[in-house]
């Protein structure tokens, strides 16, 4: 797990001041971007709180909410935060996917990428860009050692993550 | 495929004399929390019927089911249901993530976990805990040979699914 | 990456002409089969501008599009569409599962499917059937280099992938 301090920006899709579409007391979609700057090539974020803030900023009492990392060498999903488990769970990124084998997108003759990141590219692929959860009473509703992670393949980057409350 | 008997208790968030929220007719979101003992370390069930079940006293016609076990250790997905291919499926998660490794999170120096179950969470995180399906006609849309699958990697244990049926 | 031309027929849910269900300017639900013949045993497709075509046609703005394929031997994900990686991702999925090992699913004592397609069902499960992605401004919401792929895993064959928009 990376000591370094992260940078998160929030930018509002919509102004904070303005409501949620549409109608008060009926169903409603809320929509926010989170950004931020990684530092490591292989990382692992917790963004369960800035969910969480999300959410109840939504006003959306239960209903989904719905992530998705726009960026192909990156995912999204859940696992317990405890830091020799995330050790475990890097190791495992570097086996399930092998970083140092032949790769035709790594290959000048065959591909204009100059990140030499289709490693990067299997382990978004194979963990996924997008989760969705549920909210219940305003909050996200998590297990009590589920924990949402943002995982960095082809870091230092800046990163956007597309959030959407909808319900009621 | 284990041969012993699962014992599924369902309790419901809400009453079911209740009204799922909100106005009939329109939007609603129908939860429940379905709870059940697991047999073995390894354990496959096919949850299909019970997800159905709760699809139709949802009163939703047209929308969406999602699935969240609330276990970081367990798993949700889609697959045939065939005692030849559920030997094969466990023997695929025992391959693509090695149980008799060193690993961090079962060191004692390292954590305070003691169940030694990293294995387990690499198994859950990689098949994920969460599943959304489509609500078509009242019923969860399948293919023939689709079955919806709660993957126990630790157990025995007792796991709860959170269930939310949403829509018209 | 094929060279086939492939052949991709929409049979609508409910008539075109037939208005999403229910309110006009409230929540909706709009559904679609979309069916297609894959050519090769291990294919993938771009499936991106026929689920923006369907999302354009919803009349939903801001909501959810849900991508289900209804066969278990296939999936659907995301990743950047460039050939050389195309290349790199069909080998991964073969270093993943391997196909050439003993599978009780593929034994005629064990089992009845005569297609020999244990690996075929490893690979959608572990990529899984389901995609949910968020729709903003009536389309859907991708990153620069974020593509929707269909996977086939046991073609040739016959493929129906359920679409479902939902949202206001």
């Amino acid at each position: 797990m990376s000591t370094h301090k992260i940078q998160i920006v929030e930018s509002p899709a919509v102004s904070d001041e303005a409501p949620p579409s549409p109608s008060p007391g009926g169903y409603k979609v809320f929509s926010r971007i989170v950004d931020w700057i990684t530092n490591d090539r292989l990382q692992l974020l917790n963004i369960t709180d800035r969910i969480n803030e999300i959410v109840r900023k939504s006003g959306v009492k239960e209903g989904l909410v719905h992530l998705q990392s726009l960026h192909t060498t990156s995912a999204v999903f859940i696992n317990e935060w405890q830091d020799a488990l995330l050790h475990d769970v890097k190791n495992f990124f570097e086996q399930v996917v092998a970083g140092d084998q032949y790769y035709r997108h790594n290959d000048p003759e065959y591909s204009d990428c100059e990140r030499k990141n289709a490693d990067s590219h299997m382990r978004g692929m194979l963990m996924g860009q997008t989760l969705c959860l549920q909210v219940r009473n305003a909050t996200v509703l998590l297990g009590t050692w589920q924990s949402i992670i943002f995982a960095e393949f082809d870091g230092p980057r800046s990163r956007s993550l597309a959030v959407q409350v909808s319900g009621v």
